[in-house]
């Protein structure tokens, strides 16, 4: 039996750990899953006759140290700034290693030991860090392969919630950690490349500068700019390329919404609001209002972001209840944003059988033959229910298959990398086929930022 | 003969110098001023026969100390950061400092032992911090010893151009440090009290919630909101006031400009622009608007911030040539910060003979014997040319004042201090009335925050 460690049996282990499950037989694989409460690894493992859940506190030196020196290969699963540790330990006592978290630099650092020890560091194999990759780089290498030469790439994910669970007018449900929801955008500008320009979007202009995708079967979708849309434009090999843009996916009419809190001030993370444990969502929303002693707090909501009184933006922050005089925060010392990520709690949750959706949206425009070409990928992923969501399913589907063709040498070039070469991407993404994460290509005219080309 | 020691002979270093010589005679007065440039502290004495210049350099420990250990009473016009190399040699030689500046962490952990060795170490007495502090204690005080209760103070300064130099469409040059300016406002929210109710103000509505106010024989003037109005709630006495502002003046109008700069992200100086150097005004102008292969940059701005045609903001705009392809930025790697500040210096530099001018203007709501009051009390203080200014005068009178006092044991409790006492205010307030720096009070309605009583 080979031992594969999995730290962490959070969120996103569902699918991973049913997976290993699965092929253990044909495999002859052993799962040890560890987890600082060892009910949550239970739960994933179900009595699995070659699951083991074991307690394992990542800050206790000797449990861990244990853990992963009694292992074939270990998978880190926990909050990306704990795998340095584990990283570490794996370098002392041989072992593969695979994480779905960008790399980080402490990380990188690891290139030369584990390279020099055989052992391949593998990040970034979730679904965005992951799929993305994997699911771009096929592409951009076969436009490569026939002669063409990359002119523009654009690059959209979004965790949303499936159309047969949506009820809500945002939208939206939480399907991952909803701090990172209420924080998206935050610190510099928005940086990318279009036509050869460099362009900015500060935090409070990103949520009105969005643009729309059509996806078949599913509609219309927005998208606001990733802070960084330049961060792999040298390990895709994209250094000349003219338009370079990733960014996130909501329904439309999200982001205009979502742009009130922003103006307010709502979403910031960086002070914390006097007496915040005995206000009301509306003591909350009045805080950025100014003081009047006969208006409302709703009409000096309305007048201070100039919402009239048949925007549909009004019905979605009612939906939310920000107005209640009962509702409290019970926070201590809560910063706007912690604030708010309660008050969105209240309505953004999935129910036990909600299914959330993952969706990508890829464009590829490239120069062959003197001619202009775009191609169109984008895939749609949908979860089960609340616990084997799409995002488990597409973060944990290629962590579990990477780890299974490491401990099997079917990925055998060591070091700390990401899944952007033929050897890794190749089989996941048709393995990943099966379970129904399929991407559907099509070729559409090169519009780029000239469609009339006057 | 009793040397007085200034090190920094700056912007606000002219008025400061004047005073001291001026007084050299009939007080006995050795005046030496140390510059890193000797030609600044040179120019400042003007051969007057009590002054003497030195090269100073501040990084120059022996230079620095000897300096020190040579004088009676040190004053520091140097920037902020500074001052407490200069304080530490103060403790050792045991001699009296003067600064305009905010008490810092570091300068506040020296009030045990400056105590302890009789040393009056006192900050903030230039004009704001300074003279806002002194005027508003004086009124303060005064109200408290009527036994009135304090339950409104708003306190608001502006450094701007005298109505006889005003020339541009913003009514605004640049009278200080002009990146302080183009950065006012960034970091947490602006956060106020009114009405017993506190109030925050994100920095993209900073310039948004502005409010008038008239100053006999100077017409209207807006304010926007200090970052942490409640800084000297405690130092004032005033832990149980109901409504604590504290504001930057403008004339009218410049504010709902200035946002334009602020919403496309040019005043962000968190991170630098790519290829800098090579951009026109334009180009930069451009990286903040959307690519557009037909659209103009004038029209992409316009609909980017809704500018109607025929709107004033967008004469401010052009008056500042913010559109021009063949003004070069010629900064490298520069942050929007930079860059716009040396747009803005093209244009809001002093000229020699302007003249600019410091408003200040406080309200002051308490309640006496059941009733409520309000006491209004204004200055304006006008400089005569570019050197020397309105602010310099502001600035450099009351430390020379404060200077001589402590020289001449008027002001004699030791410590790290600011000018809120009455043995500092009154002599202060009084000589200033003789160089025409002024406040005018009346008593006007109390109208708080409900002028109907509805």
């Amino acid at each position: 039996m080979r031992k594969i460690l999995v730290i962490g049996a959070g969120k996103s282990a569902s699918f991973l750990i049913k997976y290993l499950l699965d092929k253990s037989i044909e495999e002859q694989l052993h799962i040890i899953v560890g987890d600082i409460n060892i009910q949550n690894a239970k739960k994933l493992i179900d009595n699995h006759e070659n699951g083991h859940a074991i307690t394992l506190d990542i800050f206790s030196n000797q449990s861990r140290k244990e853990a992963i020196e009694n292992a074939d290969i270990v998978v880190s699963m926990l909050p990306a700034r704990y795998h340095i540790e584990v990283a570490k330990d794996c370098i002392t006592y041989g072992k593969h290693m695979v994480t779905a978290s960008y790399v980080s630099k402490e990380m990188e650092e690891l290139d030369t030991v584990a390279k020099n020890k055989g052992l391949v560091f593998m990040n970034e194999i979730g679904v965005d860090p992951g799929i993305d990759h994997m699911s771009a780089m096929k592409v951009i290498d076969n436009i490569r392969s026939k002669g063409g030469k990359m002119i523009l790439f654009e690059s959209f994910t979004g965790g949303l919630v499936a159309p047969e669970s949506d009820n809500n007018l945002w939208n939206y449900k939480f399907t991952w950690n909803p701090r990172n929801v209420v924080v998206a955008g935050q610190g510099s500008a928005a940086k990318f490349l279009q036509e050869g320009t460099y362009k900015y979007i500060p935090y409070n202009r990103l949520f009105r500068r969005t643009e729309f995708l059509e996806v078949d079967g599913y509609g219309r979708f927005e998208a606001y700019a990733n802070r960084d849309s330049l961060k792999y434009q040298n390990v895709y090999g994209l250094a000349d390329i003219k338009t370079l843009y990733r960014g996130t996916m909501r329904r439309v009419g999200f982001s205009r919404a979502w742009n009130v809190f922003v103006q307010l001030g709502m979403t910031d993370d960086s002070y914390t609001i006097e007496d915040s444990e005995n206000m009301s969502y509306r003591d909350f929303v009045n805080a950025f209002l100014p003081y009047s002693h006969t208006d409302s707090v709703e009409l000096k909501f309305r007048h201070a972001l100039k919402i009239d009184q048949d925007d549909i933006v009004w019905e979605k922050l009612e939906e939310l209840d920000i107005f209640s005089s009962t509702k409290m925060v019970e926070l201590k010392n809560a910063t706007p944003a912690q604030i708010l990520q309660k008050i969105l709690m209240d309505s953004w949750m999935l129910d036990d059988n909600d299914k959330d959706m993952i969706v990508m949206y890829h464009k590829f425009g490239y120069e062959l033959n003197g001619k202009m070409h775009q191609i169109d990928s984008t895939m749609v992923a949908k979860g089960d229910d609340r616990v084997y969501t799409a995002m488990a399913k597409t973060v944990g589907l290629p962590v579990a298959m990477a780890t299974l063709a490491i401990l099997n040498e079917k990925i055998t070039t060591p070091g700390v990398q990401i899944p952007i070469n033929k050897e890794v991407y190749n089989p996941i993404l048709d393995e990943l086929e099966g379970f129904g994460i399929k991407f559907t290509e099509k070729e559409v005219p090169y519009l780029g930022y000239n469609p009339l080309n006057v």
